[in-house]
């Protein structure tokens, strides 16, 4: 792969890379050819269909790694004058596409900003530099009691940039809220080079939030370098429940009818008959006979689904399944305490049968294991993808009905809801499918994308959660924002007049 | 007064009141003299002095009361094409000055705007016209088994569409939060009269919350005319907890360790000494005998405090005065019960005498009576004053410290701390004081002001936590935003290019 050439040169003209090394030093630019090829892809799983093809559709020209906020200003107002796109990059867990470079240009990767830079014990804040990992950040948190209570899947190789750029939302978001929840602060670099800075305050009356025009952002307005976040302090219990429902629609009144009372759970799962199914398969630890048996039935089930995803779909719909509904709990001791009797007594009597908290813990477990799964599916020539849209609570079963029923012909889809919030919750899709070949394959995606999106607008849901938008969703946020696409429209073109900022991202260029 | 003619006609162009009455109807448009003085304030203080001086200093032109958001969409074509101010105009209750059409122009009204739409009981949602009187709403949510949990000083004269526009906070707030936090969607008709409408989704992950981006514009970036907001069932429970302090900074360290815990009162207020002694005096219902001495002596204090404010706020001081900390809890029973019992212990553990819950029933049954009480100071000649302000734990103690010491030598001070939140508080000053004449009076009304917002701002403060910017606090708004101005700045001028909407507001004119 080194030995040839892959990738056309990095733009011709000498005087990128010139000014590049004078403002981050020649030891953080580069044009390799690994490197261009390492930046052209990030999470999306379309891009990991092109990798097993051997394809690299967009590399960018030129990778900087950023020491300081003043870099970055610096490089703005050199792209800004040059015309060359500037793509933020955090830990390329995204899984939309918003970080490719696919109009070429300089990928700003800001892992080396990873500075913790103050935890305000008194008023519970952290301020940390974004390039941080977010597990090193909740660990660093941890050793000192306290928590962020943001745990999202990638959060092994996801940047708190990353989470603030694409409003992330980690596995306990019904007690901690969202990363948009979570954040008082921000400093952003602004596309002509300015530097902006939030004012840490808990409330404010003084104009709109600006804090939160750049987060969710995706790059396209600014980048953001630095964050201050609320923080709690480590929780003293933390507590596990499980219960079984003979309908999805019943757990579904259940965790609407526990938030209504005020209870706040710091996780709650749903997963629906096939989700639940798999749940128990894949949880177990110990490798018993049944055990084997089971997943020598399921690779069965598996080869079945690759050809027929359909036909597997029907059989499935057919087995009138159970569901799960687990809870986490954290927090202080007495409160939780509570908040767990009040939530399994409603369970008991909406008639869930309570499994004790076995279910729960196994959830808290291994519940990262999954994602190292992917990239077999991937080589066994198949592929595979999540899809996190969301929805009030009067609109959610349908919702789910519709989206699933859209994708059904073309991929095994199941689906569990988690996030859930006083007025609705998410709903978490993953199909797995196959195409003949490459063509027909990147065809079927896109087609299985656009009708299950399609198919949540029309049922009055969000197309994301906490995904984000990048490529994957772009077409979709002229209908997702109405009218408020004018209004980012136009704020991307009096920041940004050079569209040099993430471009061809979040449907801003059509 | 209206024998004889006191403001010039509106503008005499005759095409601006036919081309009014076109689109609203004769009958909801208004160019008389007497809602031309009607409308020439709102319940800033300093428009208290004008008035109480005679003096009408902005009169709108003409006044127009919509119906629907098309004749507000018609009205900004037409204004926008003539270049004529429009102000958003709903109750009329904010403080600051944000409705005054200080540069002409019609005020459009939109209180005729006031239906409930729908209540989405299982979503918990309700959709409003924002010309509803915030009391009725709730009224209406309390008699379909809801609250709204918002409960601003102002409810009985202030506007849903207010609230929105100037980020309001209600008492509760520190269960139900602000009215930002309570905002799900809303429709904002556009300066240029386009019309938009955000989704209703419990969260997203579509790009800038652009909600938040009208939300607190106070009407210089679009009208708010429909908003759907999360509701709560209306509490099973409420309950009271009074606790007495012996210094300030105790009250404040036992409220921050209270919501560390994780504890949710809906209201945490903690009174400085002089804030203690009054609200003692004041909520008495029965008028004994102790009462009526304690009275007079009040009444004389009154008089040496408009003449020598400064000597009174250092005898003040010299008093070693304890400090109140009410509660109140509501909600689910079970879950309000053991929050409360944590709470009362930990106030217990840091030394604060058990009061039971008196004091904090009579905060709840007297709280809307003081407002009554201002116009009688200002006829007495003096003038008073409320500013609300609010910082993190870690500066709040001095923040109070400060903005007392600089307004101490020019008024009577004395403040209240509420809106707790995990990460910090709002501290409420009110002040009196008079000058020797009309223009000593407004001089040092300003002077005030200049002083206290300084002295929030060098320490670290938010200049507003709930009354907004308006005119008071616009020079103030580029230390707040910082650089976050300059995009305000920008949004502005690409969305309202001929500054039409609500001008001379918030700071964007300099």
């Amino acid at each position: 792969m080194f030995s040839r050439q892959i990738l056309k040169p990095s733009s011709k003209d000498e005087g990128v890379y010139k000014a590049l090394s004078e403002i981050f030093g020649e030891e953080d630019v580069s044009k390799s050819e690994l490197d261009r090829i390492s930046y052209s892809r990030d999470s999306w799983s379309k891009t990991s269909l092109w990798l097993r093809d051997g394809e690299i559709r967009y590399p960018p020209d030129y990778i900087v790694w950023a020491k300081d906020v003043q870099q970055i200003s610096r490089l703005l107002r050199f792209a800004q004058e040059k015309k060359i796109p500037v793509i933020p990059f955090g830990g390329g867990s995204g899984v939309c596409g918003g970080t490719l470079p696919i109009k070429g240009g300089i990928i700003l990767d800001l892992k080396k900003m990873d500075k913790i830079l103050s935890l305000d014990d008194k008023s519970l804040t952290v301020t940390a530099e974004v390039g941080i990992i977010g597990e090193r950040l909740e660990r660093e948190l941890n050793r000192k009691g306290y928590t962020l209570g943001h745990h999202p899947q990638s959060i092994y190789c996801s940047t708190l940039g990353g989470w603030l750029a694409a409003r992330s939302a980690g596995q306990l978001s019904t007690k901690y809220g969202k990363i948009e929840d979570m954040v008082l602060s921000m400093q952003v670099v602004l596309p002509d080079g300015d530097i902006l800075e939030t004012k840490t305050t808990p409330k404010s009356a003084t104009g709109p939030d600006f804090t939160q025009t750049f987060v969710g952002s995706e790059g396209t307005l600014g980048v953001i370098t630095k964050a201050t976040l609320r923080v709690s302090p480590y929780p003293e219990l933390r507590a596990f429940s499980g219960f079984m429902f003979g309908e999805l629609a019943l757990g579904l009144e259940t965790i609407r009818k526990i938030l209504r009372r005020g209870v706040r759970p710091a996780s709650v799962r749903l997963y629906d008959p096939l989700d639940t199914f798999v749940f128990k398969l894949t949880g177990e630890k110990k490798e018993s006979k049944g055990r084997r048996i089971l997943k020598m039935a399921k690779d069965k089930v598996e080869d079945l689904i690759f050809l027929k995803p359909q036909m597997v779909n029907k059989l499935a719909s057919l087995v009138k399944g159970r569901c799960l509904l687990i809870f986490m709990f954290e927090g202080d001791r007495e409160i939780i305490e509570t908040e767990k009797r009040v939530s399994d007594n409603i369970c008991r009597v909406e008639g869930g049968e309570d499994l004790g908290e076995k279910m729960g813990i196994r959830w808290w477990e291994t519940r990262f294991d999954v994602a190292y799964n992917l990239s077999k599916v991937f080589k066994s020539g198949a592929f595979a993808d999540t899809i996190e849209v969301a929805g009030t609570w009067d609109k959610l079963f349908n919702l789910y009905e519709e989206v699933k029923s859209a994708v059904s012909p073309y991929a095994f889809i199941m689906a569990h809801f988690s996030h859930a919030y006083k007025e609705g919750c998410s709903v978490y899709f993953s199909f797995l499918s196959r195409g003949k070949d490459k063509e027909e394959s990147e065809e079927l995606f896109s087609k299985i994308w656009e009708l299950a999106l399609s198919a949540c607008a029309k049922a009055g849901g969000t197309i994301s959660h906490h995904h984000g938008v990048g490529i994957a969703k772009a077409n979709f946020m002229e209908g997702e924002l109405g009218g408020a696409m004018k209004v980012y429209k136009r704020l991307k073109q009096v920041l940004d007049p050079n569209n040099i900022l993430n471009p061809g991202k979040m449907g801003l260029d059509k």
